[in-house]
């Protein structure tokens, strides 16, 4: 039989296809993505998941003129596949393909770069309201999972969507999961409703919001009328989302196709903020992901023999040596308490839970009560160390300032996937942290060098009595940049001389360490003789580091996987500054402070921004032919300019 | 009759009182409050409130063990008088004096400084989760508003609360009041709360849960018997916080000191999350502050003349010259919509609503909400301008990021309090918003020099294509810096010289110009000759400013309200190392990067950061005297030292 996908070139071919042919284009859709996912990586359980609703929805709504969010976004492959995208898809999360979260560069049909959650409900609300002012009266829709609903910001968009009056459409996409099982009183709330009221209600309900005008009324009311009979979809008022001012209809089932697309068709109109509940299943269509939709959720590449499923294994992650050394760690104090928001895998602390399971919170995907809770736990006594991506601590900034740092309590805070991404690229680059918690008073910055030095680095932070913030990539940890001796313990304020030279000397921070060393041996080839420090902290920074490297003869570089504004970079030159020392001579190495880098794998990305050893040993040798003994000339990054030239004349 | 507050040395001396001599503790309170904020300006409204709540709290539990926290900490007046502080109690927000806040270092019945909305219930979950596991079983108790409880963070701390399996009790006090009228639809719902439930009920539900050791148990029992006739606090099923997992309790008055105080004697053992709702009135007792409450939330010093109160003016705020430049503007741009979250009146915006009531959104207390919206109303074609004090913007921190800065969307944002706050102290100062700002890509920072500027920021900001973030103090607006002449447009990356001079260059930024040009005048008299350029941006700075400043002869001083630490001053040497040039001729002077600075009179802050005239002259006059043609050395600002030291031995 010939295949359906293929003939889909936009969502109005969609709406030539009969019932069983989309029925089949799902199975299609489903095939296609399991393929590509299996051979890059990628988000699959979340969008297996949600095959029949996208399709429903492109089927109903035309999204060149209506609007359509995805919140998170990781889930908005079939999307792309419906919207044009699909000969490009093998290419999704590779340098110069597909990204793999909504993207406004790629489609029309993408209207926001998003990958953190929670915020497409108030984004929706916005868009609505504004659609009224202008007066071109879209419909809106926004797509949002049973764990983002209940995040702060979503809450904050549910609370302000009530008081709209005119047509708004949230789909709550309910799978009785986040990346990880969803938390809190609300999940075991929603896990209470069943299907129970009938569609005379329905309609009672709805009736007073569908449009005057005759026509649509009509076809309203006429789709309305065909749910009549086998009625899956429901009404239940009494309940937290018609206490906000919604219209609720729910749960119906998320993989009955025909019955999303009539209910839709019902619902599309109806002049009022309607939240309709879908149930669905994470991984749907491909059992070893439904099996293990947290596994499945986003695996590297992965093979499919027969019923055997293998996820490829790159070697030890910073993640694991993390968890292990967290735990080693907790069975010293049993004050340590672990804690992660919604990210146990990403974060390792799975791992964690395994062995400490009354040690353990999962906040859910709520960063901001997660830090709140981790501040509370420290008052009393015990000893919260929160493992929370770089890019989501972002979303907790003024509960670190607040309850955290204005208290001084000594929280840990562990930043996985600090620095570049790959595939996620720039929503989930984690390039501010050292920025926004640097200008926090008495917080200490630390970075290790590999991944023997973590525990180290947690150790020190676990004897501080003022709040700590310790950072690490995404990736697998480097050859130990002590061979096999063991490295010697973190000190506030103290670095580490990893090698010794007179020609030029490196700063790096954190996993620019074993580049840097790298680099010192592709320029030692060349007769070279540069010395590296493992900086270790970027506040307290090491006074005397700084001193000692601009005092000597060569050029200063600084490494750091984060943006070269108001960085570790900046720190070392507010230093120079204060000590009265040049900064002339000093080259400073990081992500651009005017665009994001691109998607892709970190190889590349980390090449992009000079951070690899080629281009830091390209770096150093420039800044070398530039300074004499006598008179130092700087060396100018060319990102830096670049990009500054862009801001310089925004309009 | 002799007095009963002076008698009250702690809250333990509560206890021997009668209900009568309670009754007349409550009115000399109030009496109390009312004299000192007349005098001194504070919170008003919201403190008149709380005062039986407080003092019943304070009867019924022992918060030596017990732990007490107050959301947003402005209504903890009361619970400062009666722990010990009645007698410094008119020193309230001065310098040396109490804080306005709860304060840790003032009290140990102060557990958080906190100023910010919405994190009392996490941090309470936190408490409770860790004081279990601790083992020392301490009761906890959350006072939080209407307004506040449905802020992001309070909804993921109800979230988590509700699977708390021992005592929690969150008293929700609901004045249908923030600072301004609660938004959203949550208020719509609390407003159709009606008393309507018995006695049996309650005892029903709370029996599960009350501790079965038998004297806790009896007295808990005894204590709901006593309410048995006549009781007005009962038990409404079938809401949000049941769904959440709390028992709900209410709501009750919460003027009624001998009810609130058996109700909390039956309620303080149970072995569950309790949300008791208390019915308050914002400005109880005071007749002119319950009828304006928004007014007198945290007025300046006023004077109560019979029926007539006057609130003492002191010229133009920045506020109102940023209301009436964007009212201005908004005139000849329709796309103009004005947002604030929850501080119509601080922020001005009032003036706006007033004029524009169909272009105006107030979002509440949900910054990161208010944020999203503004986001989708940019994307739907409106021009939002935001405007939200410098350290409120920090709870949107992730929405900037992902819903603004990443798609480019030119929504404005207006921080109003950058920079240091005078009375409310640390929790308010806007020290860091430079450095969370600058390193997001293609975001414009500006501030006026002047009230005279604003306007032309505000034009410039609503000319970019990319988002920007305009600052100024809380403060009037001084002199013109131009004198009569108007100022000349804003252009990214574009400074104005305002004085020429020989021997140093100030580079000023925002609410620092005027002092800078006062300073000028002191060293003037002197003979020293000074030039002074208002910055106007911290990005994109002006590079050849940067370049000319390093380029002459003098030392450069930079000024800014804000951390020297990542901010203006930091980019200044970022931007001189990237032009190849010295920075050992600059000195950097802002507020200290690792200590807070303590609320009191702007003036003492100012001085304290030598932001003002005199401090700005004697580092000029400092930096010269080091200084010299032939080889510049540096100076060193102490404060920096001073604080680097503290935190490079924090254990």
């Amino acid at each position: 039989m010939a295949k359906i996908l293929p003939t889909i070139k936009s969502p109005a071919d969609l709406r030539k296809k009969s019932s069983s042919q989309l029925a089949r284009l799902a199975g299609e859709i489903r095939e296609r993505i399991v393929g590509v996912v299996s051979n890059r990586g990628g988000h699959l359980a979340s969008n297996l998941g949600v095959v029949e609703l996208t399709i429903a929805l492109h089927r109903v709504f035309d999204f060149k003129k209506d609007r359509l969010l995805w919140d998170v976004g990781h889930q908005a492959y079939v999307h792309k596949i419906l919207t044009g995208r699909n000969d490009r898809f093998e290419t999704i999360r590779q340098t110069g393909g597909l990204s793999g979260f909504p993207n406004i560069e790629e489609s029309e049909y993408d209207l926001f770069n998003v990958g953190h959650a929670g915020t497409a409900i108030p984004t929706a609300v916005g868009m609505a309201r504004g659609s009224s002012l202008i007066g071109d009266e879209r419909r809106v829709v926004a797509v949002v999972g049973d764990a983002s609903i209940f995040n702060g910001v979503a809450f904050e968009g549910l609370n302000q969507a009530g008081t709209l009056r005119r047509q708004l459409l949230v789909v709550l996409n309910d799978n009785s999961m986040g990346i990880a099982p969803t938390q809190g009183g609300m999940a075991e709330y929603l896990a209470k409703f069943r299907i129970s009221r009938t569609y005379e209600e329905l309609k009672k309900r709805v009736k007073k919001y569908v449009p005057q005008v005759p026509l649509v009324g009509r076809a309203t009311f006429e789709a309305l009328d065909h749910l009549k009979e086998g009625l899956k979809a429901t009404v239940s008022p009494h309940q937290i989302f018609e206490q906000l001012g919604f219209v609720y209809v729910g749960p119906t089932d998320g993989h009955d196709l025909d019955h999303l697309i009539e209910l839709m068709n019902g619902l599309k109109d109806v002049n009022h903020p309607v939240l309709l509940h879908v149930h669905t299943e994470k991984g749907r269509g491909a059992d070893f992901a439904a099996a293990e939709p947290t596994k499945f959720h986003s695996p590297k590449p992965f093979k499919v023999e027969g019923c055997r499923v293998e996820i490829q294994s790159s070697g030890r992650s910073w993640t694991a040596a993390f968890a292990d050394a967290l735990i080693t760690l907790a069975r010293e104090d049993k004050r340590i308490f672990g804690m992660t928001a919604a990210m146990p895998d990403g974060t390792g602390m799975n791992k964690f839970a395994d062995v400490f399971p009354t040690r353990y919170l999962d906040g859910g995907i709520a960063e901001s009560g997660t830090v709140d809770i981790a501040a509370g736990m420290c008052k009393a006594g015990m000893r919260p160390v929160a493992a929370i991506y770089s890019t989501f601590l972002q979303r907790a900034f003024d509960q670190v300032f607040q309850e955290v740092v204005l208290q001084e309590l000594p929280v840990v805070f562990c930043l996985d996937r600090a620095g570049l991404v790959g595939g996620d690229g720039p929503v989930h680059h984690g390039f501010l942290d050292i920025a926004y918690l640097r200008g926090m008073p008495n917080m200490v910055l630390m970075a290790p060098g590999d991944g023997e030095e973590i525990i180290e680095a947690l150790r020190a932070a676990l004897k501080l009595n003022v709040p700590s913030a310790i950072r690490y990539p995404r990736d697998t940890v480097p050859e130990p940049l002590l061979g096999d001796k063991p490295p010697p313990p973190f000190e506030p304020g103290r670095s580490l001389q990893l090698r010794d030279g007179k020609d030029a000397t490196i700063l790096a921070y954190g996993s620019t360490c074993r580049p840097a060393l790298d680099a010192a041996d592709l320029l030692s080839a060349d007769g070279v003789d540069v010395c590296v420090i493992n900086a270790r902290f970027a506040k307290p920074i090491d006074r005397d580091m700084v001193g000692e490297a601009i005092g000597r003869n060569g050029p200063v570089v600084t490494l750091e996987e984060h943006s070269i504004s108001a960085g570790f970079g900046s720190a070392v030159l507010e230093t120079a500054r204060d000590l009265g020392l040049p900064t002339d001579c000093v080259s400073i190495l990081g992500m651009p402070a005017d665009r994001f880098v691109p998607h892709g794998s970190r190889a590349v990305q980390l090449a992009e921004c000079s951070l690899d050893a080629t281009g830091i040993a390209a770096v150093v040798r420039d800044a070398m032919a530039k300074s004499t003994a006598a008179e130092r000339q700087t060396d100018t990054v060319l990102m830096y300019d670049e990009t500054d030239r862009r801001v310089q004349s925004p309009v």
